[in-house]
């Protein structure tokens, strides 16, 4: 089967939403997209590889749907609706139930956001995936990293740390009831792009990150960006059953550096607490885990007052 | 070093040449972008591969070049101008002397063509360069590979079959003067994206293709897109001084079925032909060799009027 057969069989008009706004979809030299008036793009790129974001015997499903899910995350984390994806694979051959089972597992997701998949390249060698996706916001709406100021309140979306769990289990370092595994294993491999929470937040929010690399990590960007600082109070952290039945210390580290999260973190005013939290808590539960200071650095306030100091600092890809 | 230092270091701002469009470039979770009003986006993906795409002693500043020149011959083959890239990049190491050189090449011709690198993903790997580049043109004048129609003129620009010479003489299939052997691997590296000719081509072209696995294989998704057939002539192939020192028939192969060339293979209705030579020519040679038939398949006549059949059909990617 020839590159322009695998195409035409798996990716081509794969998720079916080709709206209007796609001209020239897969099988030209590139494709071409109308952007409505009015609105920016917004372009992320993400690469998975095997044996480095995701373990060689991940199941082809799962690896299709985090290779879009971490890039849907990058666009919920400045507001934006994901539209468009274009995708290069590396694969070491043409395994045809892999590649139908990944392309479940794209789809599906593909299909909930009307992401259309436009373009991309194919080629022989170690397993890899590159996914850009391309969305859209009224123009001037994104939000950057570099809004945070002193006073502001600190909120991450759902619970931190289930990823980082799943990765300790998997490597013998953690014990997990069979229920709590499969819980952590799949928030690893699924996270839940927090798109509609993004949208959300536009003209709200004063900054967002999405935690990849942990949040003590991806806060630490926000703060550089916004020449702030911050404190964190651990017994805030949002923490699933699973986490909570660790070593407290276990969970908060895991919470604050464990990478794979692809939860919101964003800050804002004071002011805005009460309608934040009773418009975002009907989309996906936020919990204010600390505020921005002016002085610099993170402080981690844990049980009673006392500081709390992680070993770790999170996801280095170096 | 961390991920964030080395983008700092060598990617950010690297070309310099960020205009109003760009909103937000590297260093938040996506860049955002604003299309004009009236120009449509055109978006190609491409990966190259060490050992696959390019040999693994290749000069990283060929290795920067080529990765973004295979995409903007693309953006050329559309019609459209390059704007934006961006990049992953798959490192087994952080060699600074290679980053450095790396960029040189593609700042080079970045700068060229005012290709802002707007943002990308970096991890540790097997040596691979995945670069997207996001181009306009005005609504509705993408040249597209369905057009060509019977009786039309088939051109192509520059020379064919010199990278095909070029991995010839590199597998020691082949011996070449130093001087073609320096012409040729300069040819596989540093492929030239016939962007002006593609400009140029708007409004004028039926049908356009970057040849880049070989003539007869990107040819004939012309045709097979454009649901007719060609006669190409091989004494009208425009090949170097280097390719014609060879023997006539290993020539003509390599003229029609390496791949690597990324020259572009267009198509015009007759009438067009005083006009397109004239004002092309200005920009890069172009040649006719044959013309589109309404009978399916392609006939490639060689001296004296035989057909000529060659062995091979074009790169395959698996």
């Amino acid at each position: 089967m020839s590159e322009f057969e695998i195409i035409e069989k798996y990716f081509k008009n794969a998720t079916g939403n080709t709206g209007v706004s796609v001209k020239v979809g897969i099988g030209d030299d590139a494709a071409v997209v109308t952007v409505p008036e009015g609105m920016q793009l917004v372009l992320s790129m993400d690469t998975l590889l095997s044996g480095v974001h995701f373990h060689s015997d991940t199941a082809a499903e799962d690896i299709g749907y985090k290779s879009l899910a971490v890039n849907l995350s990058d666009m919920a984390a400045m507001g934006a609706v994901p539209v468009w994806a274009t995708m290069s694979m590396t694969l070491p051959d043409i395994d045809h139930v892999w590649l139908k089972d990944f392309m479940v597992g794209f789809n599906g997701l593909a299909s909930e956001y009307k992401v259309d998949l436009i373009g991309g390249d194919l080629c022989r060698g170690p397993l890899s995936i590159t996914i850009q996706v391309h969305g859209l916001l009224p123009c001037d709406t994104a939000i950057l990293r570099n809004g945070a100021r002193p006073g502001n309140l600190i909120y991450v979306t759902g619970n931190l740390g289930d990823a980082g769990l799943a990765l300790k289990a998997m490597q013998g370092a953690a014990s997990l009831s069979d229920h709590d595994q499969r819980y952590v294993i799949n928030r690893l491999n699924r996270p839940t792009p927090r798109i509609h929470t993004g949208i959300a937040l536009r003209g709200l929010a004063s900054s967002a990150i999405d935690v990849s690399d942990g949040l003590l990590a991806d806060i630490g960007h926000v703060l550089d960006l916004s020449y702030t600082g911050a404190v964190l109070y651990m017994e805030k952290l949002p923490m699933s059953d699973a986490l909570c039945r660790l070593e407290q210390e276990t969970a908060w580290e895991l919470a604050l550096t464990a990478g794979d999260d692809y939860e919101l973190c964003f800050t804002i005013t004071p002011e805005k607490k009460e309608e934040i939290e009773n418009r975002l808590n009907a989309i996906c539960p936020v919990t204010c885990i600390g505020k921005i200071t002016e002085q610099a650095g993170i402080r981690c306030i844990g049980t009673g007052g006392a500081l709390f100091k992680p070993a770790g600092t999170g996801y280095r890809h170096f």
